[in-house]
């Protein structure tokens, strides 16, 4: 039997989740795919040349709401826009039996009223993997620890390459603003430095992992430590880039203090029954956080069963080609759910 | 829908398992539990009472075969045992379309062709997640990044957390023997240590690693450097343990050399398209798995898409809680397949 895919969103991660699917996801098949170009929808599914002439070809009377509700086989709404306008779309989607899966972290770091209405709708229809940490399987296992019966105790974790790489380039000298400086000049950052210094994706990520424990919060709710003074928060991004330096003093000091006494620079994020917050902090050099490099992203799970010795998954966390098989990955598992297999 | 769990082999990870299922799997019911002692089987469920009294209970006429052959609903077979005689069973469960979990590792470590027929019999419906690293997520990260097309350029991993310990020890100046001698006082160690020094437990993951991407080896194909000399090999235990002290200079020699060059040894596991090894290395001290501590088990992961930055999996790879909360999540992994949840 095969699974019908509705997909929203043909960027980067959409473009090559298209290809992936395409060439690895045999029993998966593309009746409709969506961008602000407008869709394209076939009842019997779509052909590879239609679906590589997309968007040229798309049509823009066909929206994916629509569709969505035109469908009556086992189907899969994947969204990998960064909007958050796919959340009616998939409300509907998971309200006809639909399986949704996405990249986009818009829908599930708006109000706790939504986060508990796509999941009263979605149950076990609904996957958001790459929600943090891209492909590592974070989410997944979060949730299997949860589903034994285990009880979450703190977890740490670091989940901006971004600033992963600023605080490493910091430990071997680097001031802050020149670190600054080559991370936009690499593409690390956003347009705007002050995107991934303002702490705010991580702390998106946070709520995330707050919601999957089951705490009722708000984005306002996560203590986030921006990296910028007050000073610098309303400059013009050119007269940002330009007055960084002014940062220089404050985190060379903050380093040779943190080498002093055996310790590295890491922004943390950190989730446990007390706590859900993102913060600056100095750790020590050999601890698993500490030992993070470069753009890596680390997640460190202390639960009841785990304590003294953690469950740690660690590697890079984004990047296309692993984003996009991360969602592939949810397609597949749900994919499995929809079918069901019993065949007695 | 409840699904039905037949569970056989009821000692320490069996118990636990028991105990976790009882109290956190709702849509968990044992209907049929198994050990030497005999069984105890009901058509609709076994009640907390006749559970918690077993072995005591058990009745020598039941057995789990013929409770297998009884199935109608959607069922789970559990396996919990640690040896070889569990295999028809397995085999019939999935014919029945039963799905089938296990801790035990002996049904996956025979020859070949056992373990293509339970994958051609059991497809999505066969868990083994708890094979390797126990319950860490390690067998379903491999098999989604599989499914999703990546390639596996090269596992190295340590998967011993007894050979991780001895390492650890070896680092900071204590002699072979003692290292073994204070393992094997904690309990770490088999009875006989060199069932843990001849590295075919390790060699045993490493053929299932092997086999979950597609190759097609025994045992014996497996290359093992067994960390005693042949001297040393036919000696009665006792006098092994008398006599381990002779390895003791070339130890501190390999530590020593190692440590010269900025390494440490570690016991190694090596799964790639090429080759499939377990041997001492020598590694650096700041790599993922020169950086392992004491018990714990890691899982380095190099593939088309993790190719610079690997992706890291790293905790305790044994021990009774985390094990049986692996195979209890194989069995909520299991219950979603056999449910299905399509509701149009």
């Amino acid at each position: 039997m095969k699974t019908a895919v509705l997909h929203i969103g043909i960027g980067n991660v959409g473009r090559e989740l298209l290809e992936q699917v395409t060439t690895y996801g045999s029993d998966l098949v593309y009746h409709g795919l969506f961008d602000v170009a407008g869709g394209l929808f076939a009842a019997d599914g779509l052909t590879s040349s239609q679906l590589h002439a997309f968007p040229e070809n798309a049509d823009k009377a066909v929206a994916a709401l629509d569709c969505v509700d035109q469908m009556t086989d086992p189907f899969i709404l994947v969204d990998t826009t960064a909007i958050n306008l796919t959340l009616p779309v998939m409300k509907a989607a998971l309200q006809r039996g639909g399986a949704v899966t996405m990249s986009n972290k818009k829908p599930l770091t708006g109000s706790q009223a939504d986060w508990d209405e796509l999941h009263a709708l979605g149950g076990n229809r609904l996957f958001y993997e790459t929600s943090v940490g891209a492909g590592l399987p974070v989410i997944s296992t979060l949730k299997s620890l949860l589903a034994t019966g285990d009880e979450i105790v703190e977890i740490q974790g670091c989940f901006s390459g971004t600033l992963g790489y600023i605080f490493s380039e910091l430990e071997t000298g680097t001031s802050f603003s020149a670190a600054v400086t080559q991370a936009k000049a690499l593409g690390f950052t956003e347009p705007d430095p002050r995107d991934d210094l303002s702490g705010m994706d991580v702390a998106r990520k946070v709520l995330i992992l707050s919601r999957v424990l089951g705490k009722k919060l708000e984005i306002n709710d996560v203590a986030v430590e921006k990296l910028y003074s007050d000073a610098l928060a309303d400059l013009a991004p050119e007269d940002f880039i330009k007055q960084v330096s002014t940062l220089d003093s404050e985190y060379a000091q903050k380093a040779t203090d943190a080498k002093q006494a055996g310790n590295v620079l890491r922004y943390v994020a950190t989730v446990s029954p007390t706590e859900h917050s993102v913060r600056l902090m100095a750790v020590p050099a050999t601890s698993d956080i500490g030992g993070l490099h470069g753009p890596d992203n680390i997640i460190v799970i202390k639960t009841k069963r785990y304590l003294d010795n953690p469950l740690i998954v660690k590697g890079p966390g984004a990047g296309v080609p692993v984003t996009a098989a991360g969602v592939f990955a949810d397609c597949l598992a749900a994919e499995l759910v929809l079918k069901g297999e019993h065949a007695l």
